[in-house]
């Protein structure tokens, strides 16, 4: 079924107490990455400031737990680390325009079942049923490949196994991947498949351990680091099939962000975590839609990094849809439990999910 | 690729120390149900005793924690509480030959990997690749369907979904199954799915709650015990789609097992355990593939049922093969915790797992 | 802080629409253990009919998923399988008395916090704090003890543990257990703990595995069923420690409900699953707090079977407290799933939890 | 009971064939960064390397997947990243002194169990009884307050309940904490507590969601921010409770690292993750006992860092303990499946093992 984008409702300003609210107040940067008392702080939703009586603007790039910074050009959201002295930032936290802002939480809201005074079943569970989830997917991902923006998040689990390695290769290759957040194991683990069909030492389809396969991994970090860069091998001809090789075939941007449990670490990975945090900035605030798969820590830092919602040329505003696929409530439920709402549960192993993503989604 | 059984290695006896071993004992039953001190308890392996010089009589039928009685017919392995009185018991637990008893662990060994000093990822988890079991699967079981029996044990979750429950249909409309083990949420749900399209009052679709969908299940079994059967029911035409309906078609043999959470229960199911556990032996015994899904109950009880080799008529020793999926490595860990150390986990979601299951088997 | 009951909020039936809500209407039952089409089924929270105009009757010993019939005494809770022909079963499924039915939700409500637009942790988990779940269960369970009934419902893991065990045997001796569900598993490692200080051949202490231990749990099974009775094991002085024994020197009631994973079983396991309902439902309509500890088989179990409330004497209507230990979040979600709404979940590991609760209860 | 060191073994040098083994051999490093063709990779074991006949030196401060590299003072440990050029690297793999190199991994080694043919519970999992493990802390942790070095990484899971924190608090006040690892949310959700009893907006108490409570964080991030560092708020008076006051008042050292998923992030947060380590390893290089919380990012990455044994003084060899305490199979499973072998999983939730952990601990 071709997917078409859900309508947007934008909120009614002629009424009160929209109609009657004041304009949003600011105050001065007064020190370099502080926020004034009483900031304003972002949420995914799409949030509208009164900046003029009866011009309330709509945030752009928004994101959650930013400032907003009155510009020349508009509004824009920041981190609060990026305050300059004397920026105006957004100040007071009503959320329904008491103060001049207006939190949009039913943008996008389907309607809701009728409220029962006893139900099952009311949490996300591995129980609960995701075939529609699945033919979803099928539907959004070909339109947003000609008209959005895919953005996978991605753990090494992914490419730990024969057959999702291979089906991410694929939906690489199809189109269906136009960026890629991960993490330097990510990628040293599909070098070290390449090289050595093992990861951590032990190989991808017969699962044996490889005798000393715990090199194999440090093997493929010292030679990356002697080629000074991934593209670098990937031009000499040494690696000839994975994922880095499809996104570098492409030429699809990633980012390879560093955490405290590195080896190596490969020469492209982003060390410092806020400068990584920029460069995950510049993929999120494109992605329209975005596929967390396997990755607790990726997937929370996506998660506050993604908007809820884009503004599209003709001021048309879009959701952004958010899977999470992972093995363990906890894990789903935490996305959920640290403010994004509207993540998409997928609750099973990351090898299967990409295994019959790849199988069901259109080979136009 | 083709399936072939493995090659059965049988132990030497006419070397020392089984040369030597002297002839197993036995002791006669004093009461009933119990056995006389220093019993010998069978395990999952191929297990020989000496009865007179030179004849070391293989266990047939055997399982988890029986014990050995010597009848006319040979050799018989009961449960503690079948034991008449008078009956001879094997005595003795040295496994080695010492009392002429031998367990023999190393039947279809695979070659071990040379040991290594430090390794990586020695234990199953999430993370372990799961593409050759599924691939061993696909060769597997279309053996099995002509030559063995493939018996299946699930969990309700297993009809939660919509896919998943049509790919459970589709394999036993193929005849990849032979034999269920369940219980009667299998069965309930399955029912309600058919009749309303909801599992627990929620849609195995579209996961909507369905307004006072907390009595589908009720209804369903009220629907079904006045007609006296699941079989009356099918009859009747009232259900016409779901895994109860597909066995019913094909005839096949499945025990539906009581448990303390049951609700009803449908008119099939077997409220005592113990007797549950005799119908579920009858396919046990028979089964030459168990595939276990999401059911920690049903899994261990069939683990405790299940031999781990069957002899054929000429015999040929072959081993049973006992998959385990589940989403959680305790669950499958639990398995081997409790002795049945041959079984394979796949951690996964049911629902996945069956849906690439039915896709991938061949369609001959 | 001592611990008072919450006050109860009866519904006002004076007030439109329950003033001028119609009779609740009755079906007679046409065939044995079947209910009359569009039969009520009852839920967790009190429920009251109609009866004569003004007469509201609240329902007594009512539980989760049953049905209603009319007897001269007042009104039953029945299973469907309990029903007889020619009884009046209350009919039709409004809940807000527009049939003569209100279901009181609302009985014992808590202050709501103020609805959030937006807001973290929404949903229980491993990260929630359980501080003061503890210090209620430290108030409350002294006031149950004197004034209550304290029923446990507990897995093996309650006995695989030195420390957890010794706690459990020390809850018992202090009257802060009166009444215990459990399986067969739990009674024959304890009993295997007393006999040979090890749970499943591991020891309960040292974790080290003893030479020939798979053993143990068939010997404490062989010798308690030799005995005929665990009472006749703990007469005879065989053993003198742990929680079957700690039971016994009490004289406490408790069920051991049969399961298809049963090896043995003991002699007091009732192995009929619809029976060991019955003798559950005694004790669980008796209780007024529960606890569930380590099993979600038996903590579903229990779940469909305990009321949401007791009337008191005086009519005075009170909530049964339920509480839910358990590792995984999926665990405690599934009775929320399965209608035990108002469990409250502590996730932990059950030692742990048995540990703390017992040094925490005030030793008066 | 006192604790007392095990005593080490050490290879017997003076027999084959370590006695015929040949020197290692070395090669220099030709590129900054850059290890040698065929270098050596260390393990978490102690390791022997031949330098001239008959002396084979120990390493110092080893750990995981290091090389190996000759200095005037002898063989240091050093990360691939470090290797300047001329350096001179250890080569070679094997691990038996075939190459010069001995890897020797039964240093500590406790008596095997006797080799079972078939046994239950072989796997760890949160069934696995854990009293003697608290009791060994309880021994252990004295013993290290006063010769040892004990380092924690927590993950902020320790803070988000009102005993486990309090907990904590205590174990720093009376010296069982001696060093600590963690990220920005440890200290901010601590910090958070201190000044608004929350944690991500939730009471930590009595898990009340509060008013605007997902401000709280991000308050406490401005506060400290605009004070310039966590030691000028507490110089200030503002904060007098907590897990960071503690630290401060003790002047524990402590590594806030960096990670993609920080807000803010606090000023003493190092967000370059190799300098993170750098300043984690400083720790790491000093501890003796280990304790890793419930955090699965710090406790992988303090698992690579964390050497398996140390050199006393007068070349008394201990072994480093290292636990690990989670409330998933799997997180615990990854640290050995990663290959810090020698880690002792505890499961269970974290405040339930702080509590239990500061109640047991010796008062002296």
């Amino acid at each position: 079924m071709a997917f078409t984008l859900p309508v947007y409702q934008p909120p009614d300003f002629g009424k009160p107490p929209l109609k009657d609210a004041p304009l949003v107040r600011f105050a001065p940067v007064a020190k370099q990455g502080i926020a004034p008392d009483n900031y304003h702080a972002t949420t995914i939703f799409p949030e509208y400031f009164q900046i003029t009586k009866g011009d309330w603007v709509l945030l752009r790039n928004s994101r959650m737990d930013g400032v907003v910074v009155r510009a020349p050009a508009g509004l824009l959201v920041k981190e609060f680390h990026h305050l300059k002295v004397g920026e105006q930032v957004a100040l007071n936290r009503g959320e329904n325009g008491e103060e001049g802002i207006y939190v949009h939480t039913e943008a996008f809201a389907r309607p809701r079942p009728v409220a029962e005074k006893f139900a099952f079943r009311t949490h996300l569970s591995r129980e609960t049923s995701f075939s529609i989830d699945y033919d979803e997917l099928y539907d959004l991902l070909p339109y947003e490949k000609e008209n959005g923006f895919i953005l996978w998040v991605l753990g090494p689990a992914a490419v730990f196994d024969w057959d999702s390695r291979n089906a991410l290769v694929s939906l690489i290759q199809r189109g269906y991947v136009q960026g890629l957040l991960a993490g330097n194991a990510l990628a040293v683990h599909d070098l070290e498949a390449a090289l050595f069909q093992t990861a951590l030492g032990q190989e991808i389809y017969c699962k044996r351990p490889v005798h000393l396969g715990h090199y194999h991994h440090l093997d493929a970090l010292n030679l990356v680091r002697r080629a000074g860069s991934i593209a670098a091998v990937m031009e000499s001809g040494t690696i000839r099939d994975g994922v880095m090789h499809a996104l570098w075939q492409r030429q699809l941007p990633y980012v390879l962000a560093g955490s405290i449990r590195d080896d190596g670490p490969l020469p492209e990975v982003i060390s410092d975590v806020m400068q990584a945090q920029e460069a995950m900035r510049a993929l999120t605030m494109r992605a329209t839609t975005v596929i967390a798969v396997a990755s607790q820590l990726h997937s929370i830092a996506a998660g506050n990094l993604i908007p809820g919602y884009h503004v599209l040329p003709a001021e048309q505003v879009r959701p952004v849809y958010f899977y999470v696929v992972d093995m363990s409530e906890f894990a789903a439920d935490k996305l959920t439990n640290r403010g994004s709402l509207a993540a998409r549960g997928i609750l099973t192993n990351a090898q299967d999910f990409l295994v019959i993503l790849e199988r069901g989604l259109s080979r136009s």
